[in-house]
């Protein structure tokens, strides 16, 4: 069935709550428009501080917001919870499974997924990180695995069962390695009696030559000095060739080598969301190597005026060099744009191209300790650490009360608790691999008093 | 393999991880013991709060705590993350899939399950309130509710999915239907365009002739005012005698009603842990009708001094009347008592008697609304609410920082809001039954300016 809105207002549908969705809605809110967003979900999710869940720190409902509180004010704003199949720009509609919507402006913001460089088997091992499921699955895993270390006999098992490997040296795979470091190295410490958990192998390798490419030089080498200082080893020009029964096979120059590893974490490529495919299909938009669409310089297709791609989907040329990154700011300021550009052109205006103000690049490596490059200024340490809480504090507050979060941290930082280490999930916590070879003791009279 | 731990001090062995469990470990602290506590889960839930997880106030996390973090300080105890699949009273040892461990004193604390009085079927349907999981496919059931019904065109559909239905008016039941109320009737009426949340039916219906059935009768009068002021429509000696595809048959004397609602909770009835069974083969310890085990004045089980059972699982002839109810303060004392009792029988001292000291019943009902019986006083209202939310917060900071939980409640209390509505999980979150009528009208539209 198609169902066509007769209405005098100007329609504009929004596909995707991210940031570049919600801010888009957001600033239609006084427009003579009537905006619908569809997202999948029924919250929007605070991406950059999902690394933060996989480790125990916050809960998911901490980094999320249910989208109809965002936009409960928005009054010219509804929101669908569907998933979108197709579009059909000749008639103006966006189709999902048990209903069609029409459109006149429409603007698509689904973002990407992870890739595995066409490996996707390593997927079961190695999982990604970008939904709230995502980082759950590494929560279970990562705590499971000091679980069954604990219960290990055979050493070798132990230290596979010690052992996390993350792959990508991006700010994801910076993140989540300073937060193991953390946890195993401090915050674990005192809770387990047969494991020492400072015996853990935290494992970075990048491909590259340095960590955070897209980053200057020298914060680079500042974040692998961190790192190293924090317990993590750090390997670049190191390549991931396989994955496999809990072994990770990394590839350095000539150098080949196997490392046994129960908890594998990827950080490493994106893909465009499917949405970029229908797209291309169904306007003829190109598409780079990764699936994004390559859009014009007010955002829009090519030959399609009225359809906008935003944020990590939307591969906008940044003054005329590279596309911009997939990062939150990026995509705030582009949905701000479309906003004020369909409302310019509602009074009959136009606007310029799309420009990206620099906010600059950050990445937290673990407590008090950071990396942040402003433009004007480069930081790293305390300081670009207390610049990090201030710009995601930020953020949060915009959309919702996150004064929590900022509870959390506050005594996380002094206590190094981590509450939310829970093993959840409908399967059985205890995973099959932990079974302990017989050697006549118990892993808990390990440490125990024995008398023979 | 059996591996018996040979150790000069009297070993503790504690199955169970809950109020029982726990505070046996912590009163043993100082004992000549080595305690070693068994849970299938890492974590301790507080399960009085469940509801406020089920219900999106709060996230799994506030309410639970890392057992091996509780237990850190407490030098002389081990943590182990393992299943007990059976005892061996003669050999004095717990077995689990792989590996035993031996005791010297044994104490059982796996608490109770819920129970659908022979009708599993209604699992799948009518999903109970025991687990985190069990809390967030609550919490998911309850918010696909209210997306649906915006989606559904047919009235009818609409009022299904509209309707909630809870079975059994203890204070689960009670707890969660003014949650719900608030819900519908204040949190979620400003975020929906199609749909009026006012128009929820939240239905609460319980087989006995009134609600609290524990509780005195006119604290049980006054839960229903309060509720029925909320909102929700209570039945008392009102029977369910089917759940069938999205339907509740109740019966109430002679009048049998089919009540269509897509959402359907379980708070009715309980059935002991399968290590009531458990201790009864390998003891010939009795149970009682739910399976609980029948514990002698010292809650041991009789002929098996060293075995004892605490919390839910265990049937205490209260002053030679009825059983100790399955509530937090029960557990707390058996727990404290039975460490007091091994201590002193170590030293060849006996104790008295477990007696167990009276704090009342609470049940919270909604916002400023609960009834209280302390014993000497009886309180409803926002007395009853106020001393409701300190009990709690008592024992949640006697295991942890629950600031957080604090802030939470202070800040939800003064906006309504409830942060903690997030639809998670595996499945695809659209439902199935959402399927719309074509009568050529959007749902959107339903209350968009239409012209023809």
């Amino acid at each position: 069935m198609t169902q066509v809105a007769e209405t005098s207002l100007h329609r504009v549908v929004i596909v995707g709550g991210g940031f570049g969705g919600l801010y888009a809605a957001k600033s239609l809110r006084r427009s003579p428009v009537q905006v619908t967003l569809i997202d999948r979900r029924n919250f929007h999710l605070f991406q950059p501080l999902l690394y933060q869940v996989a480790t125990g720190s916050l809960s998911p409902a901490d980094i999320s917001s249910p989208l109809r509180g965002i936009l409960s004010k928005c009054r010219n704003t509804s929101v669908l919870m569907d998933e979108v199949i197709d579009i059909d720009p000749q008639q103006q509609i966006v189709k999902m499974q048990e209903q069609d919507i029409a459109y006149d402006s429409l603007i698509v913001a689904t973002g990407v997924s992870h890739h595995y460089f066409g490996n996707d088997q390593w997927k079961a091992t190695a999982p990604g990180l970008k939904t709230v499921e995502d980082a759950l699955e590494m929560r279970r895993r990562i705590f499971v695995a000091f679980e069954a270390a604990e219960k290990e006999l055979d050493p070798e098992k132990r230290q596979a069962w010690l052992t996390f490997v993350i792959v990508g040296g991006g700010p994801t795979g910076v993140e989540l390695a300073g937060a193991i470091a953390d946890l195993a190295f401090k915050t674990l410490k005192k809770d387990f009696r047969s494991i020492d958990t400072t015996e853990a192998k935290i494992l970075l390798l990048e491909g590259m030559d340095r960590l955070l490419p897209p980053y200057p030089p020298d914060l680079s080498e500042k974040a692998a000095i961190a790192l190293t200082k924090l317990g993590v080893t750090v390997r670049t020009k190191t390549m991931v060739t396989n994955i496999e029964d809990n072994t990770v096979t990394a590839k350095q120059g000539d150098h080949v080598e196997h490392i046994p590893a129960c908890t594998i974490l990827w950080a490493a490529g994106i893909k465009a969301s499917g949405m970029g495919q229908t797209l291309a299909d169904c306007t003829g938009a190109s598409l780079d190597r990764v699936g994004r669409v390559i859009v014009e310089p007010d955002l829009s297709i090519a030959g399609h005026p009225n359809i906008f791609v935003i944020g990590d989907l939307a591969n906008f040329l940044h003054q005329g060099e590279k596309p911009l990154p997939g990062v939150a700011p990026v995509a705030v300021q582009e949905g701000k744009y479309i906003a004020k550009l369909i409302t310019e052109r509602l009074r009959g205006n136009t606007l310029p191209p799309f420009h990206y103000e620099e906010v600059g690049n950050l990445a937290v490596i673990g407590q008090n300790e950071a990396v942040a490059d402003l433009g004007f200024v480069k930081l790293s340490g305390f300081l670009a650490w207390f610049v990090w809480i201030f710009a995601h504090i930020y953020y949060l507050i915009e959309f919702d009360n996150k004064l929590v979060v900022m509870i959390q941290w506050g005594w996380s930082y002094f206590t190094r608790n981590r509450g939310a280490r829970l093993i959840t999930g409908e399967n059985l916590p205890i995973p099959v691999e932990a079974s302990s070879k017989d050697d006549g003791r118990s892993p808990l009279e390990r440490k125990a008093p024995v008398e023979v």
